[in-house]
């Protein structure tokens, strides 16, 4: 039994004609003699019309209540995709979260699958040639309904294609596949045919935001192969896979840009044992991320601490700070709201030297000044001035060659 | 544990505005001590909203994606509520038909419900002050999520009140109680305080749509009482009940009518052994209710058969018996669409004569003529011209002088 996992994102089922094109693909790779079990999203504007209804109730809504009112999104579009399956005389059904079941932890609104009963759907498929499943939402072990959170749908998708072993998991979206870098900011930008799971982990995390990082996360795990695909065209799309000789083969595969930063730098931090946690611990209870963070050599018993946070975070940082200006002892506290990260990706750098400085002297070259780095194994991200992203972005991509999908040997 | 059911149609929970009125009902009776269940509608014209959408999807949309779909009304007016009660420190959650579960058949549209876990929703009262339960759904012993058809809230807070032995089920709604007849018609009509089961269930199949019929039948057989009250008042209601003394002693407890009616009449019918089967038979495939019926005493081996059907299928019942003519055998075939059903109503009526020669008497001193007679033990029922419905309706009223309500002894 061949079995293909496709989902539809919110765009490519927010109506009638929408959902006939969809049915068009589905039932193309029916005919071909697969099952298929289709994911689908809310039609788009749905969960935002909800939670700005619940938004009106109740200041703070009752996670578990906002959920069973928002999984409604998913239930009514697979519930009418499967009746325009049937009118074709097509042998589907609908299943929701809480009866295939997908179960879930019971952390409402961000809920990880546990587990899926992959017998159950396996009966179903010898029943049904369609299965047409509400992405986005699973049921605790209690029986409550749950949801995944934002983009939860491409991880429904993923982690039921690993419960069945499809042969492959589809995401079709309003984009044609995983670019190079932005296409909006940088005209040469390439589609990418294949990328690693590592790399489409990283360029996720940074705001390239095709696929819910969860999902690539998941489909690491359980070695489920997917194709990002545009809805509405045919074309191929991008591979997310397993790493592979020929990916090890390319120096960089994309440019990640982030401009959702800010930067804090506390002046003549008392160099002492525990000075780090006395800083941090605070903003983890407070859910702030911190990203970057450098500190300086000491200098007479005394450090500068430089840090990265999401820009919207800046002022509950500085007053979470201030707040413990003795405890920690500093002298100042300087902030910037106008910094932006650009990082470049790739499996290839694992083995070959020289990326991280190539890259900065094409900045270099631009006069882009850097304010900070960091790296890893697959990935050098340098915070800038704001201003410059777009041309960074655009310089980086030329200094790599990204615009010829340049091989190792050119470098 | 006194237990409560509370009811509240789509009307008490349409928006923020009412549900906080609906809030205070249910509060109010939680701190006297009760433990509360309610049952809500969907809010108003969601339900048809849904059904509109699918209709645009499909001319046929299959009937268990539909009941998916539909019953997110409930689901959507659920957590809103319990999300009020939450913001209020209550002790609340919301419970799905699946979640109760209320086990029915799989007649989706018009499932029966089957059985209610009663031992589950004791155990969620332990823990819960109050339990917000979606009406109107429930879910198929192979887990489907089902409907029980219009009005069908009603029938599941009944069943909740006997599943958890409630001491009462009040059913709140845009009316203030059950009346002797419609005020529309009638400006003398009158709250009746106390209604037997029975009686209702006439008035409710009459067309008086207080009630679903079938939660009727469900307090009846077991035993709960209904209190039938208005949602924006604290006034007493109508108390639907198990028959008693005091309702023996009124003739008449109200006047029913219905104008959805249409009258056939065939003409010389041959009248030989199962020719009745032969008329009626064709009608029941096509689901055509047929109401009322007179056969004629036979003349010459002929006689002729009159009876009622719905307004709305008349078309399809003539072309249904011009079809069959030639096998039935008779020589005409009459119609009339101006014809309306009057009854009278009332347990009263068991043990005492002169109710139906009363009513007759009634009707010809106004020069209404009679059409067709049928008679209950606890119901008179004539057909007349639909132009006379409400001058009927005002002068049996006051002919049995129901604006008094009118204690036995004085007939």
């Amino acid at each position: 039994m061949n079995i293909v996992v496709q989902k539809f994102g919110g765009t490519s089922v927010r109506n009638l004609e929408c959902q006939q094109q969809v049915m068009k693909k589905v039932l193309r790779l029916c005919r071909e003699g697969n099952k298929v079990i289709v994911v689908l999203s809310a039609m788009s504007g749905e969960t935002n019309r909800l939670l700005n209804l619940a938004s009106k109730w109740s200041e703070n809504p009752d996670r578990a209540e906002l959920d069973s009112m928002v999984s409604t999104g998913e239930q009514i579009s697979c519930a009418l995709f499967t009746m325009l399956l049937k009118q074709q005389g097509v042998k589907a059904r609908s299943i929701l979260g809480f009866q295939a079941p997908i179960i879930t932890d019971d952390a409402h609104g961000k809920a990880r699958i546990i587990s899926i009963d992959d017998k159950k759907l396996k009966e179903l498929l010898k029943e049904y040639d369609i299965l047409v499943v509400a992405g986005f939402q699973g049921c605790s072990e209690n029986g409550r309904i749950t949801t995944l959170g934002r983009g939860g749908s491409d991880t429904s998708a993923v982690a039921l294609a690993a419960a069945v072993n499809a042969d492959i998991c589809e995401i079709y979206t309003d984009v044609s596949g995983v670019f190079t870098t932005d296409p909006n900011i940088c005209a040469d930008a390439r589609k990418i045919e294949r990328v690693a799971y590592d790399e489409m982990l990283e360029m996720a995390s940074m705001g390239a935001k095709v696929l819910q990082p969860r999902s690539v996360e998941f489909a690491k795990k359980f070695n489920v192969t997917v194709h990002v695909r545009s809805t509405f065209s045919d074309e191929p799309g991008t591979i997310v896979t397993q790493e592979d000789e020929t990916m090890e083969s390319v120096l960089v595969s994309g440019i990640a840009y982030d401009k959702d930063q800010a930067q804090i730098t506390l002046v003549h931090v008392e160099d002492k044992p525990g000075v780090s946690a006395q800083i941090f611990s605070p903003f983890a209870d407070k859910k702030i991320l911190v990203d970057m963070i450098i500190q300086n050599p000491s200098k007479d018993g005394k450090t500068d601490m430089t840090f990265t946070i999401p820009r919207d975070d800046m002022e509950l940082a500085i007053k979470t700070l201030e707040s413990l200006q003795y405890e920690i002892g500093f002298k100042e506290l300087n902030s910037n709201l106008n910094v932006s990260k650009i990082s470049i990706i790739g499996v290839g750098m694992r083995n070959h030297s020289g990326v991280a400085a190539r890259a900065f002297q094409a900045l270099a070259d631009e006069n882009i000044n850097i304010l900070m780095i960091s790296t890893s194994e697959i990935k050098v991200t340098c915070l800038i001035d704001d201003k410059y992203t777009e041309l960074a972005v655009r310089t980086l991509h030329k200094a790599f060659h990204l615009e010829e999908g340049e091989p190792i040997e050119k470098s």
